[in-house]
Protein backbone atom coordinates (compact mmCIF):
# COMPACT_ATOMS: atom_id res chain seq x y z
CA UNK A 1 0.00 0.00 0.00
CA UNK A 2 1.48 3.51 -1.05
CA UNK A 3 1.10 6.20 1.69
CA UNK A 4 1.58 10.08 0.38
CA UNK A 5 1.68 13.04 2.51
CA UNK A 6 0.31 16.42 1.05
CA UNK A 7 1.46 19.37 2.15
CA UNK A 8 -1.63 21.84 1.13
CA UNK A 9 -2.10 25.92 0.96
CA UNK A 10 -5.73 27.04 0.66
CA UNK A 11 -7.21 30.60 0.84
CA UNK A 12 -10.24 29.69 2.93
CA UNK A 13 -12.42 32.19 2.14
CA UNK A 14 -15.65 30.62 0.09
CA UNK A 15 -15.01 26.67 1.99
CA UNK A 16 -16.87 25.61 5.05
CA UNK A 17 -13.47 24.40 6.52
CA UNK A 18 -11.23 21.06 5.87
CA UNK A 19 -14.32 19.08 6.13
CA UNK A 20 -17.67 19.71 6.60
CA UNK A 21 -19.02 20.07 10.55
CA UNK A 22 -21.55 17.25 9.37
CA UNK A 23 -20.17 16.50 5.79
CA UNK A 24 -22.28 18.98 3.60
CA UNK A 25 -21.21 22.05 1.41
CA UNK A 26 -17.45 22.83 -0.12
CA UNK A 27 -14.67 21.44 1.86
CA UNK A 28 -10.88 21.62 1.55
CA UNK A 29 -10.79 18.11 1.55
CA UNK A 30 -13.98 17.36 -0.37
CA UNK A 31 -12.02 19.02 -3.46
CA UNK A 32 -8.46 17.24 -2.87
CA UNK A 33 -10.63 13.43 -2.49
CA UNK A 34 -12.61 14.96 -5.86
CA UNK A 35 -9.04 14.83 -7.39
CA UNK A 36 -7.24 12.08 -6.60
CA UNK A 37 -10.61 9.87 -7.25
CA UNK A 38 -10.64 11.41 -10.40
CA UNK A 39 -6.69 10.43 -10.89
CA UNK A 40 -6.82 6.67 -9.07
CA UNK A 41 -10.33 5.75 -10.68
CA UNK A 42 -11.77 4.88 -7.12
CA UNK A 43 -12.74 6.48 -4.26
CA UNK A 44 -9.50 7.90 -2.12
CA UNK A 45 -9.80 8.96 1.78
CA UNK A 46 -7.63 11.87 2.45
CA UNK A 47 -6.58 12.15 6.39
CA UNK A 48 -6.18 16.12 7.14
CA UNK A 49 -3.71 16.84 9.89
CA UNK A 50 -6.58 18.20 11.98
CA UNK A 51 -9.73 20.68 10.74
CA UNK A 52 -9.66 24.36 10.46
CA UNK A 53 -12.74 26.37 10.82
CA UNK A 54 -15.11 27.68 7.82
CA UNK A 55 -13.15 30.47 6.74
CA UNK A 56 -9.70 30.28 7.79
CA UNK A 57 -6.63 29.81 5.83
CA UNK A 58 -3.45 27.81 5.33
CA UNK A 59 0.52 28.02 3.85
CA UNK A 60 0.95 24.74 5.35
CA UNK A 61 -1.83 21.81 6.31
CA UNK A 62 -0.38 18.54 5.96
CA UNK A 63 -2.52 15.60 4.88
CA UNK A 64 -1.92 11.93 3.88
CA UNK A 65 -3.59 9.30 1.88
CA UNK A 66 -3.63 5.53 1.49
CA UNK A 67 -3.33 4.25 -2.29
CA UNK A 68 -3.09 0.54 -4.03
CA UNK A 69 -1.47 2.06 -7.25
CA UNK A 70 2.10 3.86 -6.88
CA UNK A 71 2.02 7.36 -8.72
CA UNK A 72 5.67 9.43 -8.71
CA UNK A 73 5.41 12.07 -6.70
CA UNK A 74 5.50 14.81 -9.43
CA UNK A 75 2.53 13.31 -11.44
CA UNK A 76 0.70 13.97 -7.83
CA UNK A 77 1.93 17.34 -7.72
CA UNK A 78 1.00 18.36 -11.08
CA UNK A 79 -1.77 16.35 -11.46
CA UNK A 80 -3.47 18.22 -8.26
CA UNK A 81 -2.06 21.29 -9.38
CA UNK A 82 -3.53 20.83 -12.59
CA UNK A 83 -7.23 20.11 -10.92
CA UNK A 84 -7.52 21.77 -7.82
CA UNK A 85 -9.42 25.24 -8.07
CA UNK A 86 -7.29 28.50 -7.99
CA UNK A 87 -7.53 28.76 -3.90
CA UNK A 88 -6.27 25.37 -3.14
CA UNK A 89 -2.42 24.42 -4.44
CA UNK A 90 -0.17 21.37 -3.14
CA UNK A 91 2.91 22.71 -2.69
CA UNK A 92 4.88 19.12 -1.85
CA UNK A 93 4.08 15.38 -2.37
CA UNK A 94 5.93 12.63 -0.44
CA UNK A 95 5.74 9.03 -0.56
CA UNK A 96 6.12 8.20 3.21
CA UNK A 97 6.02 4.82 5.45
CA UNK A 98 3.10 3.03 5.39
CA UNK A 99 2.42 3.56 8.91
CA UNK A 100 2.55 7.46 8.65
CA UNK A 101 -1.26 9.35 9.64
CA UNK A 102 -1.09 12.99 9.44
CA UNK A 103 -2.86 13.72 12.74
CA UNK A 104 -1.35 11.10 15.13
CA UNK A 105 1.73 12.08 14.08
CA UNK A 106 1.94 15.86 14.27
CA UNK A 107 4.13 17.00 17.04
CA UNK A 108 3.07 20.57 16.72
CA UNK A 109 1.34 23.27 15.20
CA UNK A 110 1.43 27.11 14.52
CA UNK A 111 -1.30 29.19 13.67
CA UNK A 112 -0.77 32.94 13.13
CA UNK A 113 -3.55 35.75 13.35
CA UNK A 114 -3.30 38.58 11.69
CA UNK A 115 -5.26 41.99 13.21
CA UNK A 116 -4.79 45.28 11.11
CA UNK A 117 -5.52 48.04 13.53
CA UNK A 118 -7.58 51.22 11.95
CA UNK A 119 -9.81 52.08 9.12
CA UNK A 120 -8.52 51.67 6.21
CA UNK A 121 -7.28 48.08 5.24
CA UNK A 122 -5.25 46.99 2.30
CA UNK A 123 -6.88 45.71 -0.83
CA UNK A 124 -4.18 42.57 -1.10
CA UNK A 125 -4.25 41.60 2.32
CA UNK A 126 -7.75 42.34 3.59
CA UNK A 127 -9.42 38.79 2.94
CA UNK A 128 -6.80 37.35 5.16
CA UNK A 129 -6.68 39.82 8.41
CA UNK A 130 -8.85 40.98 10.62
CA UNK A 131 -9.61 44.47 10.62
CA UNK A 132 -10.12 46.38 14.38
CA UNK A 133 -10.80 49.69 14.32
CA UNK A 134 -8.76 50.55 17.94
CA UNK A 135 -5.41 50.32 18.94
CA UNK A 136 -4.27 47.60 21.07
CA UNK A 137 -2.14 47.96 23.48
CA UNK A 138 0.90 45.14 23.11
CA UNK A 139 2.00 44.76 26.09
CA UNK A 140 -1.18 43.93 27.50
CA UNK A 141 -1.80 41.48 25.83
CA UNK A 142 1.89 40.06 26.09
CA UNK A 143 1.42 39.77 29.97
CA UNK A 144 -2.02 38.47 29.58
CA UNK A 145 -0.54 35.87 26.90
CA UNK A 146 2.10 35.02 29.24
CA UNK A 147 -0.48 33.09 31.90
CA UNK A 148 -1.60 30.66 28.84
CA UNK A 149 1.55 29.34 28.01
CA UNK A 150 2.30 25.45 29.56
CA UNK A 151 -0.03 22.72 29.49
CA UNK A 152 -3.45 23.70 30.74
CA UNK A 153 -7.11 22.20 30.78
CA UNK A 154 -8.35 24.67 27.55
CA UNK A 155 -11.84 24.14 28.03
CA UNK A 156 -13.27 27.69 28.75
CA UNK A 157 -11.36 28.23 24.97
CA UNK A 158 -13.15 25.58 23.25
CA UNK A 159 -15.88 26.39 20.75
CA UNK A 160 -17.68 22.77 21.10
CA UNK A 161 -19.27 22.53 24.08
CA UNK A 162 -20.43 18.75 23.70
CA UNK A 163 -16.47 17.62 23.75
CA UNK A 164 -16.47 14.80 25.44
CA UNK A 165 -12.09 14.35 25.39
CA UNK A 166 -9.68 15.82 27.08
CA UNK A 167 -9.65 19.68 26.77
CA UNK A 168 -5.73 19.70 28.34
CA UNK A 169 -3.54 21.13 25.70
CA UNK A 170 0.44 22.77 25.84
CA UNK A 171 1.24 25.91 24.07
CA UNK A 172 4.76 26.32 24.22
CA UNK A 173 5.24 30.06 22.67
CA UNK A 174 3.14 32.92 21.60
CA UNK A 175 4.79 35.66 19.64
CA UNK A 176 3.54 39.00 18.71
CA UNK A 177 4.98 41.19 15.68
CA UNK A 178 4.06 44.30 15.23
CA UNK A 179 4.74 46.81 12.24
CA UNK A 180 2.87 49.83 11.91
CA UNK A 181 -0.53 49.39 11.99
CA UNK A 182 -0.41 45.53 11.75
CA UNK A 183 -0.21 43.17 14.77
CA UNK A 184 0.58 38.97 14.02
CA UNK A 185 0.17 36.57 16.56
CA UNK A 186 1.97 33.26 16.46
CA UNK A 187 0.50 30.32 18.44
CA UNK A 188 2.43 27.42 18.80
CA UNK A 189 1.31 24.40 20.54
CA UNK A 190 0.79 20.29 20.49
CA UNK A 191 -2.51 20.94 18.88
CA UNK A 192 -5.59 22.97 19.57
CA UNK A 193 -9.19 22.23 20.19
CA UNK A 194 -12.47 23.87 18.13
CA UNK A 195 -11.91 27.59 17.49
CA UNK A 196 -9.37 27.51 20.65
CA UNK A 197 -7.02 30.30 18.61
CA UNK A 198 -10.10 32.52 17.51
CA UNK A 199 -11.29 32.38 21.59
CA UNK A 200 -7.67 33.13 22.64
CA UNK A 201 -7.22 35.78 20.26
CA UNK A 202 -10.86 37.31 20.93
CA UNK A 203 -9.81 37.54 24.74
CA UNK A 204 -6.54 38.89 24.40
CA UNK A 205 -8.11 41.41 21.67
CA UNK A 206 -10.28 42.29 24.54
CA UNK A 207 -7.15 43.11 27.01
CA UNK A 208 -5.76 45.15 24.39
CA UNK A 209 -8.25 47.26 23.99
CA UNK A 210 -8.81 47.44 28.34
CA UNK A 211 -11.93 45.69 28.64
CA UNK A 212 -10.06 42.99 30.45
CA UNK A 213 -7.20 42.96 32.95
CA UNK A 214 -4.31 40.33 32.31
CA UNK A 215 -4.43 39.19 35.74
CA UNK A 216 -8.01 37.86 34.70
CA UNK A 217 -6.14 34.81 32.36
CA UNK A 218 -5.92 32.25 34.84
CA UNK A 219 -9.25 32.77 36.55
CA UNK A 220 -10.81 32.31 32.83
CA UNK A 221 -8.75 28.81 32.82
CA UNK A 222 -9.70 27.92 35.80
CA UNK A 223 -13.09 28.08 35.53
CA UNK A 224 -13.38 25.72 32.23
CA UNK A 225 -16.46 28.01 31.30
CA UNK A 226 -16.46 29.30 27.61
CA UNK A 227 -18.92 32.00 29.15
CA UNK A 228 -15.83 33.66 30.79
CA UNK A 229 -13.45 33.56 27.79
CA UNK A 230 -13.62 36.88 25.24
CA UNK A 231 -15.45 35.93 21.73
CA UNK A 232 -14.21 34.41 19.11
CA UNK A 233 -12.14 36.44 16.44
CA UNK A 234 -13.30 36.13 13.05
CA UNK A 235 -12.06 33.41 11.05
CA UNK A 236 -11.03 35.60 8.15
CA UNK A 237 -7.87 36.78 10.35
CA UNK A 238 -6.18 32.95 10.94
CA UNK A 239 -3.68 31.26 8.83
CA UNK A 240 -2.52 27.61 9.80
CA UNK A 241 1.17 28.55 9.33
CA UNK A 242 2.82 24.86 9.79
CA UNK A 243 2.14 21.42 11.37
CA UNK A 244 5.57 20.36 12.64
CA UNK A 245 6.32 16.13 12.65
CA UNK B 1 -15.28 74.44 -6.64
CA UNK B 2 -14.17 71.69 -4.35
CA UNK B 3 -11.09 69.48 -6.22
CA UNK B 4 -10.65 66.22 -4.33
CA UNK B 5 -7.03 63.88 -4.72
CA UNK B 6 -7.79 60.63 -3.90
CA UNK B 7 -5.40 57.43 -3.57
CA UNK B 8 -6.64 54.00 -4.81
CA UNK B 9 -6.21 50.43 -4.41
CA UNK B 10 -7.56 47.91 -6.64
CA UNK B 11 -7.01 44.33 -7.57
CA UNK B 12 -7.63 44.34 -11.01
CA UNK B 13 -8.94 40.50 -11.73
CA UNK B 14 -12.41 41.16 -12.14
CA UNK B 15 -12.08 44.30 -14.13
CA UNK B 16 -12.49 46.26 -17.97
CA UNK B 17 -9.63 48.10 -16.13
CA UNK B 18 -9.36 51.88 -14.64
CA UNK B 19 -11.47 52.95 -17.53
CA UNK B 20 -13.23 50.68 -20.58
CA UNK B 21 -11.88 51.50 -23.91
CA UNK B 22 -14.98 51.76 -25.62
CA UNK B 23 -17.01 52.71 -21.86
CA UNK B 24 -18.72 49.33 -21.39
CA UNK B 25 -18.31 46.70 -18.71
CA UNK B 26 -16.88 46.74 -14.77
CA UNK B 27 -14.49 49.74 -14.63
CA UNK B 28 -12.80 50.74 -11.48
CA UNK B 29 -13.55 54.06 -12.80
CA UNK B 30 -16.92 53.47 -13.21
CA UNK B 31 -17.64 51.97 -9.57
CA UNK B 32 -15.66 55.37 -8.21
CA UNK B 33 -17.84 57.28 -9.99
CA UNK B 34 -20.88 55.14 -9.24
CA UNK B 35 -20.40 55.21 -5.16
CA UNK B 36 -19.68 59.53 -5.54
CA UNK B 37 -22.96 60.52 -7.29
CA UNK B 38 -24.83 58.32 -5.28
CA UNK B 39 -22.92 60.50 -2.44
CA UNK B 40 -23.60 63.90 -3.88
CA UNK B 41 -26.86 63.16 -5.50
CA UNK B 42 -25.56 64.03 -9.12
CA UNK B 43 -22.96 62.92 -11.37
CA UNK B 44 -19.53 63.37 -11.15
CA UNK B 45 -16.41 62.58 -13.18
CA UNK B 46 -13.39 61.38 -12.28
CA UNK B 47 -10.23 61.86 -13.41
CA UNK B 48 -7.77 59.27 -13.28
CA UNK B 49 -3.76 59.95 -13.43
CA UNK B 50 -3.69 57.37 -16.44
CA UNK B 51 -5.84 53.81 -17.64
CA UNK B 52 -4.62 51.06 -16.33
CA UNK B 53 -5.56 47.41 -18.76
CA UNK B 54 -8.34 44.95 -17.57
CA UNK B 55 -6.74 42.71 -14.77
CA UNK B 56 -3.33 45.25 -14.07
CA UNK B 57 -4.38 45.58 -10.05
CA UNK B 58 -2.87 49.40 -8.35
CA UNK B 59 -1.35 50.14 -4.97
CA UNK B 60 -1.35 53.52 -5.61
CA UNK B 61 -3.68 54.77 -8.46
CA UNK B 62 -4.04 58.54 -8.28
CA UNK B 63 -7.42 59.89 -9.38
CA UNK B 64 -9.41 63.88 -8.63
CA UNK B 65 -12.97 65.13 -9.02
CA UNK B 66 -14.59 68.31 -8.73
CA UNK B 67 -17.57 68.65 -7.41
CA UNK B 68 -19.54 72.07 -5.84
CA UNK B 69 -20.76 70.68 -2.52
CA UNK B 70 -17.51 70.53 0.19
CA UNK B 71 -17.14 67.20 1.97
CA UNK B 72 -14.35 66.30 4.99
CA UNK B 73 -11.64 64.54 3.42
CA UNK B 74 -12.88 62.06 6.06
CA UNK B 75 -16.30 61.70 4.84
CA UNK B 76 -15.35 61.28 1.32
CA UNK B 77 -12.88 58.35 2.76
CA UNK B 78 -15.22 56.74 4.59
CA UNK B 79 -18.30 56.88 2.53
CA UNK B 80 -16.37 55.56 -0.45
CA UNK B 81 -14.83 52.67 1.59
CA UNK B 82 -18.51 51.62 2.70
CA UNK B 83 -19.65 51.32 -0.38
CA UNK B 84 -17.09 50.06 -2.94
CA UNK B 85 -16.41 46.46 -3.80
CA UNK B 86 -14.20 44.79 -1.31
CA UNK B 87 -11.38 44.61 -4.49
CA UNK B 88 -11.35 48.64 -4.54
CA UNK B 89 -10.05 50.82 -1.73
CA UNK B 90 -9.37 54.58 -1.10
CA UNK B 91 -6.49 55.01 1.18
CA UNK B 92 -6.36 58.85 0.98
CA UNK B 93 -8.25 61.88 0.01
CA UNK B 94 -6.95 65.14 0.27
CA UNK B 95 -8.73 68.02 -0.99
CA UNK B 96 -6.49 70.51 -3.37
CA UNK B 97 -6.22 73.16 -5.53
CA UNK B 98 -8.93 73.73 -7.95
CA UNK B 99 -6.26 73.34 -10.64
CA UNK B 100 -4.58 70.16 -9.57
CA UNK B 101 -5.14 67.81 -12.55
CA UNK B 102 -3.83 63.83 -11.54
CA UNK B 103 -2.94 63.27 -14.91
CA UNK B 104 -1.22 66.53 -16.57
CA UNK B 105 0.34 66.79 -13.07
CA UNK B 106 1.61 63.22 -12.75
CA UNK B 107 5.55 63.82 -13.12
CA UNK B 108 6.61 60.14 -12.94
CA UNK B 109 4.58 56.62 -12.18
CA UNK B 110 6.49 53.24 -11.15
CA UNK B 111 4.87 49.79 -11.76
CA UNK B 112 6.00 46.75 -10.98
CA UNK B 113 6.20 43.49 -12.48
CA UNK B 114 6.34 39.83 -10.46
CA UNK B 115 6.79 37.07 -12.14
CA UNK B 116 7.02 33.50 -10.17
CA UNK B 117 9.34 31.44 -11.74
CA UNK B 118 8.70 27.25 -11.33
CA UNK B 119 5.84 24.81 -11.46
CA UNK B 120 3.94 25.82 -8.29
CA UNK B 121 2.58 29.32 -7.24
CA UNK B 122 1.58 30.53 -3.81
CA UNK B 123 -2.36 30.71 -3.15
CA UNK B 124 -2.02 33.69 -1.67
CA UNK B 125 0.46 35.43 -4.55
CA UNK B 126 -0.83 33.49 -7.61
CA UNK B 127 -3.67 36.56 -8.89
CA UNK B 128 -0.93 38.93 -8.71
CA UNK B 129 1.94 37.44 -10.50
CA UNK B 130 3.05 35.79 -13.63
CA UNK B 131 4.10 32.18 -13.35
CA UNK B 132 6.69 31.33 -16.15
CA UNK B 133 7.87 27.46 -15.71
CA UNK B 134 11.60 28.51 -16.70
CA UNK B 135 14.50 29.74 -14.81
CA UNK B 136 15.26 33.60 -16.46
CA UNK B 137 19.18 34.48 -16.68
CA UNK B 138 18.60 37.43 -14.96
CA UNK B 139 22.06 39.44 -15.50
CA UNK B 140 20.92 39.09 -19.16
CA UNK B 141 17.49 40.87 -18.61
CA UNK B 142 19.54 43.39 -16.69
CA UNK B 143 21.59 43.58 -19.62
CA UNK B 144 18.82 44.37 -22.03
CA UNK B 145 17.07 46.72 -19.46
CA UNK B 146 20.11 48.97 -19.83
CA UNK B 147 19.89 49.88 -23.51
CA UNK B 148 15.73 50.76 -22.62
CA UNK B 149 17.00 53.97 -19.59
CA UNK B 150 17.15 57.08 -20.93
CA UNK B 151 14.20 58.77 -23.47
CA UNK B 152 13.06 57.38 -26.59
CA UNK B 153 10.67 56.34 -29.06
CA UNK B 154 8.97 53.58 -27.75
CA UNK B 155 6.34 52.76 -30.45
CA UNK B 156 7.68 49.45 -30.82
CA UNK B 157 6.94 48.78 -27.21
CA UNK B 158 3.33 50.40 -27.80
CA UNK B 159 -0.20 48.23 -27.96
CA UNK B 160 -2.20 50.48 -29.64
CA UNK B 161 -1.20 50.42 -33.07
CA UNK B 162 -3.89 53.98 -33.74
CA UNK B 163 -2.02 55.66 -31.63
CA UNK B 164 -1.57 59.40 -33.00
CA UNK B 165 0.55 61.18 -30.83
CA UNK B 166 3.79 61.02 -29.44
CA UNK B 167 5.61 57.74 -28.30
CA UNK B 168 8.59 59.12 -26.91
CA UNK B 169 8.89 58.56 -23.27
CA UNK B 170 11.57 58.75 -20.57
CA UNK B 171 12.56 55.61 -18.15
CA UNK B 172 14.24 56.65 -15.40
CA UNK B 173 15.18 53.06 -13.99
CA UNK B 174 14.37 49.28 -13.98
CA UNK B 175 15.59 47.73 -11.13
CA UNK B 176 15.28 43.74 -10.65
CA UNK B 177 14.82 42.29 -7.17
CA UNK B 178 15.27 38.33 -7.32
CA UNK B 179 14.29 36.20 -4.24
CA UNK B 180 14.02 32.43 -4.67
CA UNK B 181 12.21 31.67 -7.71
CA UNK B 182 10.47 35.33 -7.29
CA UNK B 183 11.41 38.14 -9.66
CA UNK B 184 10.38 41.69 -9.36
CA UNK B 185 10.95 44.03 -12.07
CA UNK B 186 10.16 47.76 -11.35
CA UNK B 187 9.90 50.54 -13.79
CA UNK B 188 9.58 54.40 -13.41
CA UNK B 189 9.35 56.57 -16.38
CA UNK B 190 7.71 59.98 -17.02
CA UNK B 191 5.05 57.66 -18.39
CA UNK B 192 3.84 55.18 -20.28
CA UNK B 193 2.21 53.48 -23.55
CA UNK B 194 -0.55 51.16 -23.61
CA UNK B 195 0.63 47.84 -22.71
CA UNK B 196 3.61 49.54 -22.94
CA UNK B 197 4.95 47.64 -19.13
CA UNK B 198 3.73 44.48 -20.60
CA UNK B 199 5.81 44.33 -23.70
CA UNK B 200 8.63 45.56 -22.44
CA UNK B 201 8.57 42.64 -19.60
CA UNK B 202 7.62 40.34 -22.04
CA UNK B 203 11.18 41.55 -24.59
CA UNK B 204 12.84 41.08 -20.98
CA UNK B 205 11.61 37.74 -20.46
CA UNK B 206 12.44 36.53 -24.17
CA UNK B 207 16.37 37.74 -23.44
CA UNK B 208 16.02 35.79 -19.83
CA UNK B 209 15.56 32.80 -21.20
CA UNK B 210 17.74 33.05 -23.75
CA UNK B 211 15.26 33.68 -27.39
CA UNK B 212 16.82 36.91 -27.52
CA UNK B 213 20.01 38.34 -27.09
CA UNK B 214 20.75 41.87 -25.30
CA UNK B 215 21.80 43.66 -27.59
CA UNK B 216 18.42 43.52 -30.03
CA UNK B 217 17.29 45.98 -27.75
CA UNK B 218 18.80 49.13 -29.42
CA UNK B 219 17.33 47.55 -33.28
CA UNK B 220 14.58 47.25 -31.50
CA UNK B 221 13.21 50.56 -30.70
CA UNK B 222 15.02 51.83 -33.59
CA UNK B 223 13.04 49.92 -36.36
CA UNK B 224 9.24 51.83 -34.47
CA UNK B 225 7.52 48.39 -35.13
CA UNK B 226 5.46 46.61 -32.74
CA UNK B 227 6.24 42.89 -34.38
CA UNK B 228 10.08 43.24 -33.29
CA UNK B 229 9.37 43.52 -29.82
CA UNK B 230 8.23 40.01 -27.61
CA UNK B 231 4.95 39.40 -26.57
CA UNK B 232 2.95 41.12 -24.20
CA UNK B 233 3.44 40.24 -20.94
CA UNK B 234 -0.33 38.92 -18.64
CA UNK B 235 -1.66 41.54 -16.73
CA UNK B 236 -1.96 39.90 -13.88
CA UNK B 237 1.48 40.08 -12.97
CA UNK B 238 1.65 43.76 -13.39
CA UNK B 239 0.63 46.87 -10.47
CA UNK B 240 0.92 50.33 -10.69
CA UNK B 241 2.55 50.98 -7.34
CA UNK B 242 3.12 55.22 -7.60
CA UNK B 243 1.96 58.11 -9.28
CA UNK B 244 4.78 60.82 -8.46
CA UNK B 245 3.74 64.69 -8.74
Amino acid sequence: MNNYKITIQYDGTRYKGWQGQNSTGLTIQGKIEAVLGQMAGHAVEVIGSGRTDAGVHAKGQVANFHIEEHFTEGKILSYLNHYLPDDIAVIAVEQVDERFHSRYAAKKKTYRYHIHMGEISDVFERKYEYQYEKTLDVERMKEAASYLIGTHDFTSFCGNKKMKKTAVRTIYEINFTKKGNDLWIDYRGNGFLQNMVRILTGTLIEVGDGRRAPEELPQILESKNRENAGYTAPACGLMLMEVHY
